[in-house]
């Protein structure tokens, strides 16, 4: 059974933007409301969710997480618009998996 | 400057059977006449190309890479098959830069 992954990446210059990473940590610092719980719902380190927060909010004209005074942090509306763009183009990218190349691969691969 | 960057892999199962470290070894047998010689000129161990090489041929219904005997390999009909598909889709993949999504997280970077 062929199964096509995409790991989608925006470069900025040698910065990557944004990618699964990124897109995974909004999404846990907006259930979660911190950095440090976020980092700990997926399993990272506090010093790697903070590198990866700070790479995105310098990388982009505005910050995408803004930390709250007195503690917590919350995904802002930048962020929220980067999100789901890049969650959007994540769904254009598997319509891949309905081209003739695509098909073409996946048929030379034995069913199961 | 934003850039777009993709990756492409075609699991079966759980083995990735085509991705860009295999297409880039399918490349390089065909430039050099051999598994070991492929390997150095993409500065990978012959242990690891012999491995990829050795999933990809079990992965698929035919081999990619035949082995020739007294020595070298060459790329199968079906390897050019599975490689050509494979960098067609790489080009439709490029076609996402020029989705409304795309250029939403890439007019949030600043110009550079």
């Amino acid at each position: 059974m062929a199964r096509l992954k995409l790991k989608i990446q925006i470069y900025a210059g040698p910065d990557i933007a944004f990618g699964p990473g990124k897109a995974a940590l909004l999404e846990a610092i907006d259930r979660t409301g911190s950095i440090s719980a976020a980092a700990r719902a997926l399993g990272m380190s506090y010093r790697r969710a903070w590198l990866l927060v700070d790479t995105c909010n310098r990388c982009f004209a505005a910050p995408l997480v803004e930390t709250i005074p007195g503690g917590g942090a919350s995904v802002t509306e930048r962020g929220w618009a980067v999100l789901n763009s890049y969650r959007a183009l994540e769904r254009h990218a598997d319509s891949l998996t309905t081209t003739a190349d695509y098909r073409r691969i996946s048929d030379s691969l034995p069913p199961d």
